[in-house]
Formats: structure tokens, sequence, C-alpha cells
């Protein structure tokens, strides 16, 4: 053992001593708190309701509402092993009541806040500098979704620093040494509430929008002798908050301020690297700072996120990873003392004793850095920390019940998570010699599926007992881009350049096998700028079309009967291919048809992945099914490919959905003359030359640009054409579908026909809903490239209980989107895709400004493009045009409704039911209502349909798993 | 331990040391037969591969078609765990050739063959006579599938008889003493050779035609002076071969002949019943007869036989069993020996023994009884019983290479058996004790599974490794009726009584659960007798199809959030009544179609499995299945109902396709309107009645007769019918689908059509083909219920190598067919369904005449009622009218092809797919070719596609699972 291991025991057994010296239940309040908590730790299952129930409460006002959520969440329908333990809500709240429940529950928040304004809040500063205990002050508040919301933050911070540096003008410092370096009034400051579009893609903006915002605060902060501290959220946030803080600081203004803090999360793999960065930034700079070290609150959210996008994931997975980081990086701001204030913020007594014994080592005097431990937590440590002559600062969040809520969701995770100090301290009692371990020796070899959270997710089918769960079914996506790195978005501004030189190229048709020109060549442009030509396809017309048939007739005898493991090979291969070109098929979408960054990744993405999953699939279906064995009789399903396939794709997911389409077809043994739109030529074009490359024989794929009018119209009644893959509008669609239910002379089968055709998607935001969600995901949904989906949110129905809450917040979200060209990051409308559209989509402006009231419409767009301003229309009845008729633009139509019910009558009647809104699920048994969400195979669900916190809905999945595997540390 | 006991085991003990005197290889001759028995018994699926080639191998004329198949059936493709053991063909026929193995395997069947012709046979019996051993001589031969090939045989019967008669005029008993009881001359014959039309449900018929052939066979017998035994084969003629037996021997002319013998078959559960009555019999006649008890040799075909249709399996599983049955059947036939002469027919030497012992115990002179065994096997046995004093008889087939492979494969099955008793002694060497124990205590008690081969079937999925088996999805058939028990014969006659009664009958239309009538009345016939009216339908128009699409459309809305486990259990309570109803059904459809007795039951038990089968299936749809999972997402793919469903049904299976398409519909959730045919409205009558019983809900069920030119185009055009089931003829099939392809105002869904149209079933006959077998499935599938299937065979391709060799049994086959009123049992061609029908089936008979040549057509029919003559075309080319259209009657056209692929190409080339004629799959992958039979869910296959032994066909299967089971005990 070494001697500072030897230091940071004999100081561990100091603060134990101390802590064990004033007995003291690990939470301030007793009752019902410390009963729910000792049942969440033995019951995974109640806990996750339990939390659920919290989160959800602040939203419910009648009393009937909280009775039957109580019922929904703890019902027995659905939660067998919770149910199966016995254990009964009836036996923990036996008076039970939903005001009683109500206020009961609203306690345990205030228990985490210490105040619900700067008034509330200074009464218990007071308290705790009467025990030398300091403060930092966070303001609790809902998600901020628009420029408003964020410019109230901003003034709430400036406000509440006013009021501290009023009410503590003549604190003085508990240790009265090395005060200078510890202002009295701290301040933490939550980045991502000044800026509603700050996006990881484009820091740039964020740093530009953000500076403006902070400046004033930090002017005042340095007026009243104030320190400030830039607080850290989730990951994709990171690189723009170290950004800004190096920005600003080196500002002429604030450049020899001291006074100015940063936190460094020592989950993050990156934290060292960072912390470097930063310390040779402070040297440059030549003034002191701050960093406050943690270990970081996000685990949970960042390990499901970066399994969800298939991201490497940012944080470590074991926690005596962190653990040990944390005291590297304890080493590293000690030796740094000179230029780095150290703030260590942990409620670990190792970290705590490492951090103290390191400083002695290093021979700091104690008063040069400081502890921080959190409000309503910890009470003895922090006792034993003052005992010890030691800085102890409490980070104090100050708000309202609604925010408080989340707050205290995420320290009832902390509270009763598996590896929490805490509950490892004060529930379980386990050894002071076991709490003072070296965390290194704890981290496990790294073996696959230990630690790795991503092994978790299919593992525990728990709640799915009753589901028909083939795992190996199941398919997993292929990840996104993650342009939060410098790295991926350098790629893709090189990609943009790059396509930009090929602008006007000519593609060719191909026809088995053979590249054919023809005389004619349709122009595909950039809608953000109409007189840049992305190049020019060669127009298909009927001998074209006769050709392509004949080919691919020729080319099915021997496709056919290829094994379909070496078609499902061909699929892999196109898809390794788009991976490899990938930044540059998206750059061709963002000129081509103006889509946003992700937006396009996305798409290249979903191609990806529809050739991965059609290869499963094919492997699935290709081998014969035993369907009935007697003896001497096996009977056997098999599928046997169709024909030719003719498929026409539309221009919104100009690579998607052509390749979802063409290599379905493929892979089943048909072949295929695909068309793409004539909007985007030049991406079905690239697909085409992915295939050749993937080796598609001569004839299986034949690629036909040219008007559907022609072509479609003549394919479609082909004699020869056996199979029709459509996806577009559903005017085209029911003509196909009428035209090829006629059998014509020669024709030797019945065509078939796959129709997608229009949407007029729906979202219902029930009375209990997350409003901040609703609307993020509203507006996201209905301006997210441009409304030009067909899952894109058209009618947005609200209950008139919730009507105005949500409304208040919808159109200054609305108001703060960034419209642009998108061949910028970080934009979230481009324009429509040609004038046609825009023209139509005017039109549809003009009709509801006739039938409801305009409520919202951008102005300042760019003045070149076709750029349409997002448009919301209020008092829309069911009825009318904008409410029935498909737009394919930014324009949302709200519906308000007395209730449920009629909520989702009015979802229902629509002609329309691509990705479900014709198909919303209401089973009534018993008092569980189960709304059931459509999902298609092998895509991703693109909105939450009924936004309600509900025991079965997508979020329960999200929720669920988040809380499974948490491991907090602050 | 008992007397008997003892006794046994000294006299077994005799034996054994008797036999071990004289060493002597199991089989007489060494070499390559011995090399390859080893290794069978080592190898199951060698052996399995090895018998079928020897099977095989008579058909196959050139040398490289030996080879070929050598490759076939030993490569390695598929056959993973043979070549797992590292066996290779080359090892054992390292100078393999074709003519020399062909030479050697001839050589193996001759092994077991006394001689090819009576010539032949006379040498063998000459040197048995002189070991002191007799004979009985049994004729091998093909399977009998005409009246003409029956008479070949009752001919060669009484040439054999002459023959041997005159050769062995001299020869005298070798024991000398009650030699009256033994003729020399002892002749085996084989009942089901004599008629080729047995049907077990018609006893009457089979002797009324049997006694006539026998006769003069038995005349002469007895002018001879020689014995005639009744063999006994499959269970199915069991019952008939008795009651011939017990008919003919009353009859005045041979009521006093004593030298008839017949078999009882120990291995069968009323053997002892059969016997005792027998017995009985024979008391009341008054002269003695004799019976050879043996344990029986089709044990593999019983088990797999009533496996395959459901049926009470008539053998014991256990072979202990048998061997305890055939002890107390001995005792039975030697307490009764006054009247009957007992033989006993086995090479198990505890079974001899017991004889011998239970002889003596009753003081019986040894040469009162006689000892059987099988020529070319045991010869030490024999041997020992001779020495021992015991009268010795040997059975000795004669016959040619061709039926003698069949013979052989049964002899190799034998000695490579499991539980055989030669396999046991001679070559595992297991000890005289253990061979000699009681069997009663070798019985285990009945566990479920152990000794029921109905659990091997699905446990062994040896070679379906590379088959995805989802056992749990896997549907078993409920049972077919057996008509070979009298019980069900008398069942049905009475349900014919009843159903008679009723004839007259008015059946209303049900509507949103209510009985409606209407003015309009439409007769249904018998087309058996069309002056019989079998019931009266309610005659629907248009305002009753409006009531019936308002009330499925009312009813939907409840019906489709039903449970699906509640939708399930309806139909399986439906299926239940029919059970139930079973035979009354089958009567309605005897009368109302013109259905033989088993093609009625047969529907009604498809009827049934639809029910179960889509309940089964349901269940499986009907719970979500996760398609994929990321945190915080889980994608489940859901079915939905899609609304009102109008189902248009046939006449031809008209209560199982009607019940299959309704009951699809209503499990699943939508609601339906049935319409029946016009021609088998009491049938769809019935139906509704059944389900209206089951409680299916008011409206979720609609019953509407009526004439498919109104009602049926109204419906098909509605907008509110969003799913169309249709089966019937292409021409009104394509109108359908033309009209549903068009969306009307109001309409909300795209119409879903499932069409089921015309068929043109192409068999083909491979030159490696079981000539007989094929004859056999070809007649009963072109004439069986008067090719009124979209099943039927239609067009037979004969290889030009086959073609003679076919037809000359073909003709033959389909002038001795039955034809007839199908209320009779045992009738195998009724009348077509009625007038139209047959009008338009004698045209296509006209146009054949002109087109091609009439090779058969029947004559003396029945004079009233639709009957058509059952055809045959030959010199029929593809592009005839006869080989394109669908003649939907018994008409058969035969096209001669030059090879198989020539073959395909014809069977191909027709605009019909169903049933699968399009479907036939040739891929070549090195040498191995497999063809792959389409199949349809939930049905039974009604013919095998390409009549070829095949290792992928569904031939293969059967055989494969009758070996592997097979328990040999001769």
């Amino acid at each position: 053992m070494t001697a500072v291991q030897n230091e940071i025991e004999r100081r561990g057994s100091r603060i134990f001593e101390l802590v064990d010296k004033h007995p003291q239940p690990l939470f301030s309040k007793a009752g019902l708190y410390q009963r729910l908590m000792a049942l969440s730790m033995r019951d995974e299952q109640f806990k996750v309701q339990l939390f659920r129930f919290v989160d959800v409460l602040p939203s419910l006002r009648h009393p009937r509402e909280i009775i039957g959520h109580l019922n929904e969440y703890f019902s027995d329908d659905g939660f067998g092993p919770f149910v199966g333990t016995g254990i009964r809500l009836a036996r923990i709240v036996p008076w039970v009541s939903g005001p009683i429940l109500r206020w009961n529950v609203s306690g345990m928040a205030h228990q985490f806040i210490a105040g619900k304004n700067s008034d509330d809040v200074i009464k218990t500063l007071r308290k705790r500098r009467s025990q030398k205990i300091g403060f930092t002050v966070d303001l609790l508040g809902e998600a901020v979704v628009s420029e408003a919301d964020a410019d109230e933050y901003a003034a709430r911070y400036l406000d509440l620093l006013e009021k501290l540096a009023r009410e503590t003008k003549n604190w003085t410092d508990p240790l009265g040494k090395n005060s200078e370096l510890f202002p009295v009034v701290n301040l933490s400051v939550k980045i991502s509430a000044l800026y509603s579009q700050i996006n990881p893609a484009d820091p740039a903006d964020a740093i530009a929008h953000l500076a403006p915002k902070l400046r004033p605060l930090l002017r005042r902060a340095r007026e009243v002798g104030a320190f400030i501290n830039f607080d850290m959220e989730s990951y994709a946030h990171k690189n723009t908050t170290l950004e800004l803080f190096k920005t600003i600081f080196r500002e002429e203004e604030f450049k020899n301020w001291p006074h100015a803090g940063i936190v460094i999360q020592a989950y993050l793999r990156d934290s060292e690297a960072d912390l470097r960065d930063l310390i040779e930034w402070g040297r440059k700079r030549g003034t002191r700072f701050a960093v406050r070290l943690v270990k970081g609150a996000y685990w949970d959210y960042e390990t499901t996120k970066s399994l969800q996008n298939g991201w490497d994931c940012p944080v470590y997975f074991q926690k005596p990873e962190s653990d040990a980081n944390f005291e590297t990086l304890t080493r590293l701001l000690l030796e740094n003392e000179s230029i780095v204030t150290a703030a260590f913020g942990s409620h670990n007594i190792r970290s705590i004793a490492h951090a103290q014994a390191f400083a002695d080592e290093l021979g700091l005097d104690p008063s040069r850095f400081e502890f921080q431990l959190l409000y309503g937590m910890a009470g003895p440590i922090k006792r034993a920390l003052v005992e010890m002559g030691y800085r102890v600062r409490e980070y104090c969040p100050v708000g309202e019940l609604l925010p408080g809520m989340a707050y205290l969701v995420r320290r009832l995770l902390e509270n009763t998570s598996n590896e929490g100090f805490l509950r490892a301290k004060f529930a379980e009692n386990v050894s002071a010699k076991e709490l003072l371990r070296d965390p290194t020796e704890l981290i496990k070899p790294a073996v696959a599926g230990i630690g790795d959270p991503g092994g978790s997710a299919s593992a525990d089918g728990k709640n799915s007992t009753s589901l028909d769960i083939a795992s190996a079914d199941v398919y997993r996506n292929s990840p996104l881009v993650n342009f939060a790195y410098k790295d991926s978005q350098e790629k893709m501004q090189g990609a943009l350049r790059e396509v930009r030189k090929r602008f006007g190229e000519k593609y060719p048709l191909v026809i088995g096998g053979e590249k054919v020109w023809t005389d004619q060549l349709t122009p595909s442009v950039n809608p953000s700028a109409p007189d840049e030509i992305v190049g020019y396809g060669s127009e298909a017309g009927i001998p074209e079309a006769e050709r392509a048939v004949k080919a691919a007739r020729e080319a099915f005898g021997k496709w056919s009967r290829t094994p379909f493991e070496e078609r499902a090979h061909l699929l892999e291969r196109a898809a390794d291919i788009m991976e490899r070109r990938r930044y540059e098929l998206s750059a061709v979408e963002v000129f081509e048809v103006g889509k946003p960054w992700n937006e396009a990744d996305g798409d290249i993405r979903e191609a990806i992945d529809f050739c991965r999953f059609y290869a499963q699939q094919m492997r699935r279906l290709g081998r014969p099914k035993l369907t009935q064995r007697v003896p001497g009789e096996d009977s056997y399903h098999h599928y046997w490919p169709r024909g030719v396939t003719f498929v026409i794709a539309p221009w919104n997911f100009p690579i998607a959905i052509l390749c979802g389409m063409a290599s379905a077809g493929v892979v089943t043994g048909n072949t295929v003359i695909m068309k793409p739109s004539e909007q985007s030529i030049v991406c079905g074009a690239m697909l085409m030359q992915v295939f050749e490359e993937a080796g598609v024989p001569s004839g299986v794929l034949n690629f036909l640009s040219g008007h559907g009018s022609v072509i479609g119209a003549h394919l479609v009644d082909h004699k020869d054409v056996d199979l029709i893959a459509f996806t577009g509008s559903r005017e085209v669609g029911l003509k196909i579908w009428e035209s090829a239910g006629i059998t014509r002379p020669g024709q030797r089968e019945l065509k078939r026909v796959i129709c997608e055709m229009g949407g007029k998607n729906a979202m219902i935001v029930d009375s209990d809903a997350d409003v901040g969600e609703a609307v993020g995901y509203s507006i996201y949904s209905a301006f997210g490239f441009q409304g030009q989906k067909c899952s894109a949110l058209s009618r947005l129905i609200l209950l008139q209980d919730n009507y105005d809450r949500v409304m208040e917040r919808l159109i200054p979200a609305a108001a703060s989107l960034r419209v642009g060209n998108p061949e910028e990051p970080g934009i979230m409308v481009g324009p429509v895709i040609d004038e046609a559209a825009y023209r139509r989509i005017l039109d549809y402006i003009e009709v509801g400004k006739s039938e409801a009231t305009l409520a919202y419409q951008a102005k300042d767009l760019p003045r070149q493009g076709y750029f349409i301003p997002p448009t919301i229309f209020t008092d829309v009845k069911p009825n009318m045009r904008i409410a029935r008729e498909e737009i394919f633009g930014p324009v949302l139509s709200v519906l308000k409704v007395r209730d449920l019910d009629e909520a989702l009558e009015v979802a229902n009647g629509s002609d329309y039911a691509l990705t479900g809104d014709r198909r919303i699920f209401l089973a009534e048994s018993g008092q569980h209502r189960a709304r059931q969400s459509p999902t298609g195979s092998g895509k991703r669900l693109h909105q939450s349909l009924v936004h309600r916190r509900d025991c079965r809905a997508p979020s329960f999945w999200r929720i669920q798993n988040e809380w499974q595997r948490h491991q907090s540390r602050w």
C-alpha cells in the first residue's frame, strides 16, 4: 500500500468517524419518502413505476386524474412481476387520496430544492452560513424550446444575481483565508437554457447567440464581485460549452477576471484531454479560473442516446473507471493549482479523502480548494468536512414544483442507484474499508457484454414475457453520424465542397448493365438556389422503357434461381459502399432536395438499413418453413420471386425509399426497373452507381429516369411487369392501383401493387403530457425538412385543458426556428422541393387564412430559393381543407378538442392512414387504457403518436431502460 | 419361474445349441451384402439412402442413370450427418460401375427370391425337399391397378398351381404322419392382387368381385389336393379378407374342404378377437381349416398410415407386446387344434420354443402343426427344427427382379431392424438367456411418448437442421373417418338416410343475426338424381345485400377489438360442432354435390382443420412481434383487421372452402358476408348453422345465398366492402380483381382481393418412377370426384422412355374404375355438378376428339344423373385446347416428351398456377438436382407434383420416416 493510500484511509476513516458521531438519516425527511426509497431499492419494477408516477404528477390537476394514473401505473395488468412481489400501493399509502399524495410528493421534491424563488432561498442560505457552508445557486426550469424561454431564463439569472448580491453584501468568508478565490455569491448557469436552437453541428452559431446573452450577466457579476460557473449537461453540448467558455473569457473585457468556472465530468472518456486543454488555455490567458470536478449526472442518458444512434459511448461503462478518472483529474487540478481553482463535487468519501490527501502531499492549504455537495443530501458529510476545516459549498437548486419534479427524479435515481455511494454507505452499511478501496482495483477487465450497456437492452425481456420476441429477428440500425464531433463537421463540409464541384454533370440511364444516353436531358436544380444545376438526367422514353422490361425479363430466369444468400450479400455490399460514400451521398441530398445535414445523413442511414435489414429478412424468408408434419409428409412454406418489378420513388427520401423498394425487389429474386423522382435524378443515379459497384448482375437492376406521365404509365400497364412498388401521392397511387387491376392479353401474373401514398399525421397532446417535450417534438415533426414527409405532423390535436399551456410555448418555439439554406449546418427548415410545391403550399396557406386563424407565420426568409415560412393555424375544424388534405409543407393545423375520446375521433377522422393516424388503438378494459403505436418494419418511428405518458407508449421503454441501467455519480 | 417357462428355456437352449453347432452366416451370401448390412446397422442415414437406392435401381436402364442416382443419393449435399461419419460409398464399392453394381444388387434380391418363375422355383423346392423342408409359394408382382392386372395375377396363380401339382405328384410328407393335414402343394394367395378396386368402405363389393376369381383356383386346388392360404397384408383389407374367407368357405362347394388357411397377424390389437371369431366360425362350419400365425410385416406402414390420417393405430407400439400376443394366440390355436391347424410363422426362437412347449403340455403330436420360415433367411433355425423332428415349411416368393426389389427392401428392413430377432442373435450376439425371456416382462408401462410413434415424427429433426422448423407452429390435421370399420360404414349409411328425410327443406338468409326469408327460392338438386331436390335456398337481392353490408359494418367496431383469443375460441367451437355433426354434413355433400364418401368426409375434415389451424395461426399473429429494439424504442409488428369481408365460395369443396375463407376472415377480426355457390346452398346453410351454434355474434358472419351476377357483382363494387375472398373460375376472378382495383367515392380502404382461380395441374412421370405408384396416383388425381378439383390431374406428362410402360397400365386402370351414384360406398367417380357442367365437359371431349386421339372412354354409365365417362386423350400437344384450358371434369390429357427438361417446360407452359404447376422448381447445382414441391398452408398436398423418387420430394420423407421407425417382426 502506498503512502497516499495510507493517507486516504486515515482521512477517510476520520470522515466516517465524524459522520457516525452524529447519526442522522440519509435524507432529512423520514416517513413516506424513506419508505418509498426502501421499496425502490428492493424492487426495480416498483422503482420504475414510482419514478414515472412522480414524473407525471405535476401535470395532473384533478384528484380523479391522480387516482386514475395511480391505478394505471400500479395495476397488475402488464406488471405481473411487480404484483408477484406482493407489494401493493395500498400498503405504502393506505391513506391515499389525490391531494394528500400530491402534497406528500411535493414535499419530497422540496427536500431537494432550496427554495422556490430567490427570496425563499435566502433563508436557506442564511442557515447554511451559520453552519459555515457556502452556496452556489442554480435555477430549475422547464425545457427551453424557444428564444422567449431563453430570454426569460437569462432575466431570472440576472435577477437572482442581484438579489443574492444585495442580501449577502456583508457576508464574509467562513475560513477567512484565500477568500479572494471564493466569492460569497456563486451562480451556476445552465448554458442550454440560454439558447433554444443549439445544434451540435454548428457550435459557431451557438456561441454567436449565447455570448451576447451571457455578457450582461458576467459584467454584472464582476461588478458585484460574484462568481459565475458554466454548468455542464449532456455530451452533445460539451464541446460547444467549452468553446464558449474559452471564447468569452479571452475577450478583452473578461480576460483578466478570475471568477469564472466551468465543469469537468470525470465519467467522460475525453475529460482528461479537455481538462489539459483548459489548463493550457488558462496559462495562455494568464488569469486564474475555476473548475468544478464532478463524476457526471447523465450516465443513463448518454449510454442510451449513444446506443440509440449507434454512437461510440462517450462515458465509461464502469463506475470504478469514473471514480479512478476522478482521482486522476483531481491530481491534475491540484498540480495546476497555480492557474486553476478546484472544486470537488462528490458525495463519495473515498474521492473526498483522496483529494485531501493529495493536496496535503502537495502542501496545499485546505483553504485553496473546496468541496461541493448537493442541497438536501449527505448532511453528515458536509458537517464532517466543516469540522475538519475544509471549505464546503452547497449546490442549491431554486425553482417551482414542475421542473423540480424532474430534478427530484434525478436525485431519486442517484439515491437508489445500485452503484451510488450514499446507498452503499447509508442504506447498505458497507464497511468503511470497502468504501475506501482504490477504484483502480475494482475495474473489471473489458469483456464483451460485461459493463457494456449494449448487452442489456436485448437481454432484459422482463416486461415482454407476453410478447413474441424472436431476438434473432431483431434488427439493429446502423449508426447515425454524430455531428457533435468536429471531425464529422469537417467531413461534411468537405463533401459539400466536392459535390459542388460536380454540379452540372450528366447521368445516363442503365439498362441491362449498359449505360444509355438519350437526346433529352432533364436538369435537376438546387431548391435553395434554383439557378444552380446539380446535374442532368437522361430522359427515357417508350423505347428505353421497352428495352428495360426486356432486360429485366431476361435477367429474371437466372436471378430468381440465384441462392438467396448471394442476393443478400449483394445488398450488404451496397450498404458497405454507401457507408464509405456516406458524406458524399448526404451532400448530394442537401443540394438536390434541400435536406438539412442530419436529415440527409438519416436518409443514407435508412438506405443502408434497408439493405441490411432486407438481407437479414431474406435469410429468414429464404429458408422454407415447416408448417405441418405428419408421417410421410412435411409441408413447407416457400417464398418465390414474382418477376419484373417496377419501382417508382419519391424525392423526399430520395435515396432511402428508392433503395428500400429496389433492394427489396432485388433481394427477393425479382428483377427491378427503378425510376427515381424527376426532382432527385442525381440521387437516383448515385444509388445506381452504388449497386453497380456492388456487382449487381446486368438486367437485375435497371435505372430509368424520365417522366412519370410517359414511362411510368407505360410500365404500369405493361403485360410483362409483374409487380409495382410505388411511393408517392394518393392521386397517382390510386391510378396505379386501378390500372394494375386490369389483366391484359399475354399477361402471366396478376399484377401486385405495393402502394405507399399520402399522410395527414396527427399528434394528440393529452392533459398529462410533458408540455416541453410535446412542443419540442411537435415543432420538429411539423417543420423538420419543411414538413415534407408522409410522417410529418400536420394536425396537432390539443385537449382544451392543455390548450393554452401548449400554445403559449408552441408559437414562440416556431418563431425561434432557424430557416435557411441547409448547406449551412444547424438549419432545421430549408426550401421546399420546387416551384410547383412552393406555389401549391402558398395556396394552401391562403386556404388556411380563409378557413381558420393564422396564429403564426415566420418572416425574414432567404430571398432566393423556394422558402416557405413555417406557418401555424388555430381554430381549425376537422372538416376544413387544411385539416383534411395533404399539404406536404411547413404548415401546422392546431385543433382543440374536449377530451381524449374526441381527440381520437378527430385523429382517426382522416382519409389518410400512412404512419398510423388511422391506426390509433384504444382498448378499454377495466381501468387500464392502452394505446399502441404503429411501427414500420426496419424503420424507426418518426414521432410519438399519442404524446402521453403511458404504460405502453414507446417512451415507457426509454424511461424504463434509462432507469434500470442507472449509475449516478455526483 | 413357471414350468412352462422352464420348458421354453430348455427347448430354446436346445435350438440354440443346434444352431450354433453348424456355424453359418446370417445370410447365405457373404461379400457386398454382409458389408452393406453391417454398415446399415451402424448408420441409420446410410441405411435409408441405401434402401432408397435399392428401391429405385430396377427402374434404371442406363449405366449413367445408375451413377447419377448414386451421386444423388450419397452426395454430401443435405446429408451432413452421413458424411460426418466418414463413410463413403467409394470405400464400400471401390470397384463401382453401373452394371456391376446392378448385378450385385440383383444378386442380393435373388437371395430372397426362390425363383423367377415356376420352373425356376421347382429346383429350389427339390433341394429343400432333400432337407425335409416343405414349401408354400407366393407370387411377387407389381401393384395391381387394374382388373387386367388382377386377371393376370389370377391366371399366374392357376398356372403355378398346375405346375407345382404336376412336379410334386410323387412327393410324400417328410414326417409321414398326419400328412392329410399338410398337403405337399401349398399356395399363398395375396387377396389384394385379385381385385384392383377394393374399397375398405365397401366389403360387399370386394367379396362380390373376389369370390368369382377365387373359385376356379380353389376348385383346381381341391382337385389336385393342394392347400390354399389367404395371405394378409395391410389392415385396411383385413376385415374384407376375413369376411371373404368366411363367406367363400361356407359356400356349399367348399364347406367341407379342410385345406384352406388364413393369416392372423399378432401385432394387431384386434387379432385375438378375430381369431376367436374365426374359431367359432370354424366350429359352426364343422370342417378343419388352418391359420398361419405371424407377427405382421407392415408395422411401419400401419403406424405411419394411422398417424397420417389421425386414426387409432391398429398395431401394438411395442415389439414385446406383439411377441406376448403371439404367445397368447399360439395357446388359443393349440387349444383349438381339434378344428384349426396351426402354422407358426416366426424366426424368433423364443416364440418357436413357446409353441413347442405349449403343444407338449397339451400333449399334441409335433406333426400336427408346423413352423414356417422365410426363404433365404434363418437357415440354421430351419435345420435345427428339422433335427428336432418338427414340421418346417419355407415361404418361397417367386417373381421377377422389379417386384423383387420391393420384397428385398422389406427383408433388408427386417434384418437390420433394431428390434428384430435375427439382428439380435446373429449380428449382436445377444445371449440365449436374454433372447428367451418372457416378452410380457419386457413390456414398458404406457407412458406418453414412450413407444408411441406419434412422438417421433416431430421430435426427429435430424435431417432438417438446415430448415426452419418452428415446431410450435406445426399443425396436425384432425383425423379422417376410417371407413374400414363397420361402425363407420353404418354411421354413414344412417346419416344418408336421415339427410334424405330432410330433402326439400327451406333455408333462410342470415343477416345481422336474423333469419331472413325472401319470396324467391332456389332449388338445389342431387346431381346423381336431378329430380331429387336436396333443399331450397332463399334468394338474396340488392336490398338484402345492402342490409348485410350494414350489419357487417356495424358489427366490425366491436368484433375488431374483441381479443383474438376469443375469436380463436369461436372457431374451435365451430370445429367441435362439425366434428359432432360430421357424418350428417358428409351426407349432405354426397347428395348435394355428388361427392364420394371419403371425399365428402375429407371436405368436412378440411373445414375442421381450417378452423383449428386458423385459430392456432391467429394466436401467433395476434401477439405483436418485436422487430427492432434500441434503447428507448421497441418496434413491434401488429396485424389489424381490415373491415368487411365478402366471401364467394365454389361448390366443389362446398363446406371446406366456404368455411376456410369465412373463418379466416372472422378470426382475424373482420366481419364477413358469405355467399355459397348456387349449387351448394344447403351445405352453406349447414355451415351457417354451425357458426350460429358456436355463438358467432350478430353481424360478424352473415349468410347470403343468391345469384353471383346480382349480389356478387354488387358487393364486389360496394364502397363498404374492404376485402374480397374468392375461389372460383378464372373468368370471374379476373373480373373481381379488376373491379376491386377501382377506388370509389366514400371508400375508405383500398380493396384487397384474395383470389384462387383455375388450375391445369400436371404430373410428370420421370424415367425412374415406380410405374405402379405413378399410375395409381394419376388415376386417383384425374378421376377422383370426377376431376372437379383445382388440384385434379389434367395433364399427364410422360417421358418417352417410360411412355409405353405407363400407358399399358394406365388405360386398364381407368377402365377398372367404379363409376356410379356416390351414395353407394366405394364409388370413386360420381356425377358432375350440374347440367351446364355436363354439357361443357362433353363439348371438351368433342374438342379433344378433333384435336387428339381418344385413348379411352368409359362405357356403361348410370342412365340418370350428370355422369361423364372417364376419358383419356393421347397424342396431346401443349398448344391444344385440352392441354391449355381448364376442363374441370374426368378428362385426362397425356403428353409425351423427350426428357425431363422438356417435361418441365411443358408443365410450366400453362396460364394456370394453382396448386403449383407453374411452380416447379429446378435448381442445378453440381450433380444434385432438387425439385421442391409447393404446399398450401393448412392444406395437405393433394398429389405429388413431380412423380420421381428424389432426395427432396415429399415421398422422401414418407419413406425415410417409415424406415427410421421400422420394427419388423416376421
